[in-house]
């Protein structure tokens, strides 16, 4: 089988391996399809070396079937179409016992902290496993996990119908929590200042403004008779959009930090005090959103099609990485031989 | 009658003048005590002029009987023992269309933006009356303000019996959100760096540390088995304070931003996102806590002598804001003459 390796230097290694049986409770997964995300781009930039042991086999968007059963699996069948829900909890940590388990305290993260799916064959234990419906294609169910994603950003947002909500950031998050949020009935604005992502998004039907050269507090005081939004995500990374975030919610508004800000960012706390705002933390996704996720896709809630930019053989790992890296690509996925 | 107005250049000014009658709809009220807090001192600093109008009839803790009725008045009599709920809305804005009349977007808050009770008599509309029991002094009830500020902050945080808490600053708020806290059934640490108020905090029976001193985060960490703080509230408006905040705070732990942040303050959003917390603003009260705060303070829960550091005749104000300014007192009441 063929796998990809991040091995350090900004380089994936490509190598031909054997695959090995799968041990007691896990099946083995053909892989079929693996969405490359900005972690993993991260992960290729040095940036998380501290987290990942090299050779690390990446990869954590994926579909596939199952091609062998280990000792004493039962309810799973070769053949079966499945995905991975990469979260791997230690059930005993305070937060795992408070009910939290998808943010453990010592989560591993499969893709991440153990190995992924960038490789033929993949070893997987079965309480990970979720099954996937016929209707829906490998293809498209290789977007499970950044739709499960945007769904639990939502689901944290207790988004309601009609709710206006500005959506801070246009890439692939930023326009599937637009889309998981519009297909709940909520009016969407995503702010994108990148011309480009701007023309794919309003390709998916949704309503963009450019924060360079419009005055997006302006916008959403008019579209809103003075409110304010309902519901601010913020999935951009970027201090600017913090600032805007705290400056266009309403009164008892909901802000949610979905961006990864590697450093503390300026937060205006005088207007989370006097409009009483809400900030959220939203990250990954619990069982129900996974499920809600294949549910969206199956349903054709979620322009699938749209989102794949392009499909890229597992031999072309590197060139794929250097789409993504171009900004322009929604969802790079990378086709992994049987 | 007496009256004390900020006249501007940091100076109060106390005057002999005419008490009006009540208009239609309003009561007259022989004002009794007047709490000054942080915000009146703040008005006295000047920064707070482009919101006042000099000369400006400050004070919106207070505590008095009701002398006379204006036309139209029915529901009270003369000599009842009563305070004000400091808030005057508009009815028509979004947040209060959306029941958030406390946090109107154009709220009068009266004492700031119109006249307050550093007067002998003063007229008060009937609706921002609050009954008070027979068996509560006026001068504790002169505390219902800033205790319901604190019921309002503890409400917000949705706070459990047993919960941990942190409260990140010890001066009169940070004490009486201690104070409500411990009421419900929550344990309660008290972080404040200044050694007069850790000695204040720890006579009303509260637990306190120096985060000069001691390691905060370690001291959560070891108190809670490395689970975290329940609930954080952040008094201080100290940029550590935020820091600290995130750091000591639990997986899907609350905090609660009390204090005033004139500028946007660095805030660690990768924690945030990381542990999902919340961080909720909370601003004044609602009816309900106001009510809530007579009873606490009518039942004896809040050791209202203790946290009244003096008495100061109205005559004597500006010594007052100077004692206040000293950072030594918790609580001084003006008493207004009759």
């Amino acid at each position: 089988m063929l796998t990809a390796s991040y091995v350090g230097d900004h380089r994936m290694s490509v190598a031909e391996t054997e695959p090995v049986p799968p041990a007691a409770g896990e099946v083995q997964v053909a892989v079929a399809y693996v969405g490359i995300c900005g972690t993993d781009l991260h992960i290729l930039h040095g940036a998380m070396d501290a987290r990942v042991s090299m050779p690390a086999i990446i990869g954590h968007e994926m579909s596939g079937t199952i091609a062998a059963l280990g000792e004493g699996v039962t309810g799973w069948s070769v053949g079966d179409a499945v995905t991975v829900m990469p979260l791997d909890w230690d059930g005993t940590c305070p937060a795992c016992l408070a009910g939290h388990q998808h943010i453990c305290q010592h989560l591993d993260f499969v893709g991440i902290d153990s190995p992924g799916a960038l490789q033929g064959r993949w070893n997987v234990r079965t309480d990970l496993l979720v099954p996937l419906p016929a209707g829906l294609s490998l293809e498209h169910a290789a977007l499970v996990e950044p739709v499960a994603v945007a769904v639990h950003d939502v689901r944290r947002s207790e988004l309601g119908d009609r709710d206006r909500v500005v959506v801070l950031g246009g890439g692939p998050i930023g326009a599937l929590i637009s889309l998981v949020a519009t297909d709940l009935g909520a009016e969407v604005l995503v702010s994108e200042p990148d011309a480009g992502r701007r023309a794919l998004l309003e390709g998916l039907g949704l309503r963009t403004l450019d924060p360079v050269a419009a005055d997006l507090a302006a916008e959403v005081d008019s579209w809103t008779g003075t409110a304010g939004a309902d519901v601010v995500f913020e999935v951009s990374g970027a201090a600017p959009a913090v600032a805007a975030a705290t400056a266009v919610a309403k009164v008892r508004g909901t802000i949610v930090v979905v961006a990864i800000h590697p450093q503390p960012q300026p937060v205006d706390l005088k207007q989370v005090f006097w409009r009483e705002l809400r900030l959220l933390g939203a990250r990954v996704y619990e069982r129900t959103d996974f499920e809600r996720a294949v549910e969206l896709l199956a349903g054709g809630s979620i322009p699938a099609d749209a989102i794949i930019t392009g499909v890229v053989p597992l031999a072309e790992v590197a060139d794929a990485f250097a789409t993504l890296e171009s900004g322009q690509a929604m969802k790079i996925l990378i086709e992994v031989p049987a």
